[in-house]
């Protein structure tokens, strides 16, 4: 008899995650098996497993539920390494549609999620670039400039260094629950020139390391939706490398491009990552909403004991 | 209505792959589907497409009937971008395992397959490393030295620089219908310290190129089969970089370790790839024989929608 675990491989922005259906609880996701389903050779492949859970089934659901009883369902994110991770605000909206695919949402009204760090809302929004798409908005909480007022007259409170440009640039902090640094470059072929095979220099440095975001803003454009600002960014994520896409990191590459444009900034934003686009608009209280899409691209049954099969040694 | 389509992943020393049943030909492979499911991100992930069809269902299939007409299968090998591949020696595995769970071969006497390369003759034989796994062996056909017998006594005929090593090595060319280059290292430390991150600098080099394989002889070994030698080795591919796992590389390896040892040298080799073990074994007429393990990790349904969604800029 083979042993076997029905996953669902979706992405968001190139961000790509395996989904488990856990609704009551029943599965043990040890980090073996994570990091099992996580191998992008031996197994299914993706930056992170997603777990989704009845919240009152979890020990961290109970907060959950005690910040918000809506929040019915909790997402058990673990790092492809097994470890368990707080959120992930691409994840958040691909666990958003595995939710509307399993029947738990019917895609109306505001979907509460339970996740390590706190609950998270989401809506199904019109894609702002006119494509065919399904997207998914989520308020990723507030936002804020650590160097304060005297950063914001300035722009800039921050030095960094990228390998394949030529002088180190100003930049500007800024803090979305996780450090971000953002240096605008001149024209998307200096975005092009920069080598992120190596982590950027910034200076100064605070212990816990920082993204950094290279943008080139673009300009303005008009929607449906009135006239939102285009910013095409890079970015480096801590502890990583270059990614296809940070869901902080394009809410705090808009945050400095708008901080940059002072009081005539548009308050919605399309960030242009290399996974795709995503939007980013302002929210009242210095709250930040991150859309985009969400594709589930397959339904998979994992054979366990092909997945398991140890690597050996002669 | 959602448009699916039904493969298989599987993987071979983890050197990957996506399988499709089109037993009657029905199926349109075009290249951008093939990239679409090779996507490690936004697809199922694999370093090649394997379509197995019906032989006289394909324009090349009819050279392989005419060849053997037991070939009655044929496997359609595209390389992750698109392109048309004659054929991987772990690949063909992977490709008779699959067509067993299909039921198209019941695992006794020899399974004969159609590639691009010519028929390939495939059996089920034990695991010599004694772990339960099904290993399947296939005859690589034949492998000379290009240097002939003036450099099977010098023990080389070239010099390859590797980053990370001190000085230039001696190494020897071995041809297996791809050209090979080996060289010998001390000690597995001195295996791990080879930097693969660059192509090695040989010369002299042919127009062609060369793959290189650095190698560890590890000593001899009594297994159920008899004495077999074993060998360590890490493979940096012409065109790709360093992978997991080579077939021809690993032959290679074998038969120049072989080579060196002289007549006293055994038949049979065990070669530790990064991605785990092969066999490799000297057949009559300067033919090798190629086996290892062959994994089927899950069964898969692609929504091909969410699939070719393409990527979009604003």
């Amino acid at each position: 008899m083979t042993r076997s675990l029905a996953v669902t491989k979706g992405h968001g922005t190139r961000n790509d995650f395996v989904l488990l259906d856990d609704r009551d609880g029943e599965l043990e996701l040890g980090e073996g098996l994570v990091r099992a389903l996580a191998d992008r050779r031996s197994g299914i492949g993706c930056d992170g497993v997603i777990r989704l859970v009845g919240t009152h089934r979890l020990p961290e659901g109970a907060q959950s539920l005690a910040e918000d009883p809506r929040a019915r369902w909790f997402m058990d994110y673990r790092n492809a390494d097994g470890s368990l991770a707080q959120m992930c605000g691409n994840g958040v909206r691909v666990v958003a549609r595995f939710a509307e695919r399993l029947g738990l949402w019917d895609g109306t009204g505001t979907w509460a999620v339970g996740t390590r760090a706190g609950v998270r809302y989401v809506t199904r929004v019109a894609c702002p670039t006119g494509a065919q798409e399904e997207w998914y908005a989520v308020d990723m909480g507030p936002w804020h400039l650590p160097g304060g007022a005297e950063s914001s007259a300035a722009g800039s409170d921050a030095q960094v260094e990228v390998k394949g440009l030529d002088t180190a640039r100003p930049a500007l902090r800024v803090d979305l629950g996780n450090p971000h640094t953002v240096l605008a470059l001149a024209d998307p072929a200096e975005l092009e020139a920069a080598d992120l095979g190596s982590a950027p220099v910034v200076s100064p440095l605070a212990p816990e390391g920082t993204n950094v975001e290279l943008v080139v803003p673009l300009g303005e454009r008009t929607t449906a939706e009135g006239t939102v600002g285009v910013v095409r960014m890079r970015v480096h994520e801590r502890g990583v490398g270059e990614t296809q896409s940070c869901g902080t990191g394009a809410c705090a590459a808009a945050m400095a491009v708008r901080t940059w444009m002072g009081a005539e900034a548009p308050e919605s934003w399309l960030v242009e990552v290399p996974g795709g686009v995503v939007g980013v608009r302002l929210l009242p209280e210095d709250r930040v909403e991150l859309s985009g899409p969400a594709e589930l691209v397959a339904t998979v049954t994992v054979d366990l004991d092909a997945l398991l099969d140890g690597d050996e040694r002669v």
